[in-house]
């Protein structure tokens, strides 16, 4: 078989949990909860089944879970998006990226992401026959550098993949970052795909910049956000797009023929949920906390703690326990200490290795207590 | 914005249940039950949710859900799929079609379809960059030329996609059928994605002809089905896709990067529910039940009804009571006589019109009872 994706193995996330289950290992991997969603979610969705809301739902989603994302977006960033025409309810954000790529990326076009990524972005490209640019952050902070993407920028440059608070480093782009990015973009037709999915996990009191709270930039953005990490179900894979009428339009054409739409009563279920806009602004703090105490528990011990401004990942420079690449230290980490991480040199496809790990903290206290009695004896 | 899909509009299945919407019609367009599904299948997914099971499930699908897709594959026709290497869960067939032209078809390939032909076909293969060669079956049966096909095939076909029980027609493909379709493809290359989602619904003791069921096109052979169409929860978007794992191998490295995974209470929900099989066994007698009922019901009108061996619709040849183009008979139907129905010339690219509508019986007895009378009385 001649593979289009010769060489995309298996994801990081799948391997690294597959293997703290085989080492009986406590999972700071992939990014997930170990705690459960709201009983109130669960009786929503029993209720809608019950109700016989399971057929096909419109293409784009419910109209009252539509109207009720088009809601918050306006509340939260200020930009109206209209319900019918520029709201998409999608399989999760992931489905939302790759969509978007496909539906808007020709070959031969030019897109910017930047390093460490996200690792659908490369290989949903790809497979249009796109043309991958990797600009690199570095540690400890992870800016981007302004004048690398002015100059990274070509006539060919069809789209930037922006990603803020940003998986896997926890920085968080800053009014002046959109300022700058819009700067550049003006004048040409350069499209945002921006990736929010951690758009409620923002520290002290920054405030998140989406792409809809920049007028510049929401004119020709996709927004791509997702309601697993916001309510605590990762695995229900269901998130949502915005964009103006016109990038949507393109959307919807390659969207409704890849998963044509989402699961219905759960959509329904959701639209109920997020009624209380409490559920996703106390977010912040819920994880704050967490953040807080991870990181207090492991300030005695050898692991070099980076900034963490939002998101539910901790970075973490071990070098001074082992000088070995980041994929090795990981293994042992997850197969002897017994605490599955990600090694960060995996978001990059030159895998750059900065002697980082990446471990998650949306986890129960106790969890993150266990983990950390393991790490500081190291 | 430049479009990658500049020929494509909305699909007419959205049309159409929109204009019911607007028309107060029965609707007997898209495809869907109007009755529920069992509060049996609705427990389960409520246990599964309150135990916690709402986080990423494997990227391939949970493991019980697979082993039972084998089994029942296994139990059917006879080809033992390994549930970890060659079962993968998705999100609705749509979704398992698409990702197999995107992991398969490379740009300049060609791809055969045989017309009428569902929506999404194309438009995934186009997107790739492969080459639609589209084949005409024609009224009233439908059945393919093999002397055609065999002329298709050239040094570029990569893949031929075939569905049966077929939508829209109804018609099955015989034993005779699948052997003609394994000796053509015999020495070379091209891949077969079968569509197989009305598996369960074939009429009066035939048998449907999975792939799984003849070696010979099972090795090469992307087998996609659905829950949807089996449970009465098309509106759930949950499917799976069975093939040998050199060939789910590249299905798996689009997959997860298109949608990674599949709802996951909903997937344990599916393994419970399967156990009993008379569930799916039972469909057949279910919906030729309705079929009987409803061709009776239209006996009298002036409708001519055309076979129908399999899925849940029904066409009928409609010229003896207007000789108009298919939309505008479907359209005139929808508004003034307030029954939906789909135009088949929407199936084909070429547009060819015989003068057949698309009825779906997929409804309460009520239901079809009420839209006879509409249809008698024309
Ligand atoms: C799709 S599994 C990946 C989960 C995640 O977002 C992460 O761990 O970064
Ligand atoms: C995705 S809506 C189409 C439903 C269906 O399969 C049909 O009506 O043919």
């Amino acid at each position: 078989v001649s593979s289009r994706l010769p060489h995309v193995g298996t994801t990081i996330f799948t391997v690294m949990s597959r293997m703290a289950t085989e080492a009986g290992a406590i999972n700071l991997s992939q990014g997930f909860p170990d705690f459960n969603a709201e009983p109130e979610l669960f009786d929503r969705v029993s209720f809608w089944m019950r109700e016989g809301y399971n057929q096909y739902p419109p293409m784009a989603g419910v109209a009252v879970l539509r109207e009720a994302i088009a809601a918050k977006v306006a509340d939260l960033y200020g930009t109206t998006y209209d319900p019918d025409s520029e709201v998409t309810v999608v399989a999760g954000a992931t489905q939302g990226l790759f969509t978007a790529v496909a539906a808007l990326v020709h070959p031969g076009d030019e897109v910017i992401v930047f390093e460490p990524v996200y690792d659908s972005y490369a290989p949903a490209i790809e497979l249009q026959g796109g043309r991958v640019v990797r600009l690199a952050l570095h540690a400890p902070d992870y800016r981007p550098d302004w004048a690398a993407v002015a100059a990274a920028i070509t006539p060919r440059t069809r789209m930037i993949m922006i990603n803020s608070p940003h998986n896997p480093t926890g920085s968080v782009w800053s009014a002046e970052d959109m300022t700058r990015l819009a700067e550049l973009v003006r004048g040409t037709d350069i499209v945002i795909v921006s990736d929010e999915v951690y758009e409620h996990v923002v520290f002290d009191g920054r405030r998140h910049e989406s792409c809809a709270r920049h007028p510049a930039l929401a004119e020709r953005s996709v927004i791509v956000s997702g309601f697993g990490k916001t309510y605590h179900i990762t695995g229900w894979k269901i998130g949502y797009v915005v964009a103006p009428a016109a990038l949507m339009a393109e959307f919807r054409k390659v969207h409704q023929f890849n998963v044509f739409t989402v699961i219905t009563p759960v959509q329904y279920a959701l639209a109920d949920y997020m009624a209380d806009a409490s559920r996703h602004l106390g977010l912040a703090a819920f994880y704050q906390a967490k953040r807080d105490r991870f990181r207090a528990a492991l300030a005695d011990s050898r692991f070099e703690l980076l900034p963490c401004a939002g998101t539910y990942f901790q970075l973490a420079r071990y070098r001074a326990i082992r000088d070995v690449p980041d994929t090795v230290f990981a293994e042992w980490l997850t197969r002897e200490v017994k605490v599955a991480v990600i090694p960060v040199s995996a978001f990059s496809a030159g895998a750059t290795d900065e002697g980082v790990v990446r471990l998650c903290f949306a986890k129960h206290d106790d969890t993150l207590d266990a983990a950390c009695e393991r790490l500081v004896a190291l």
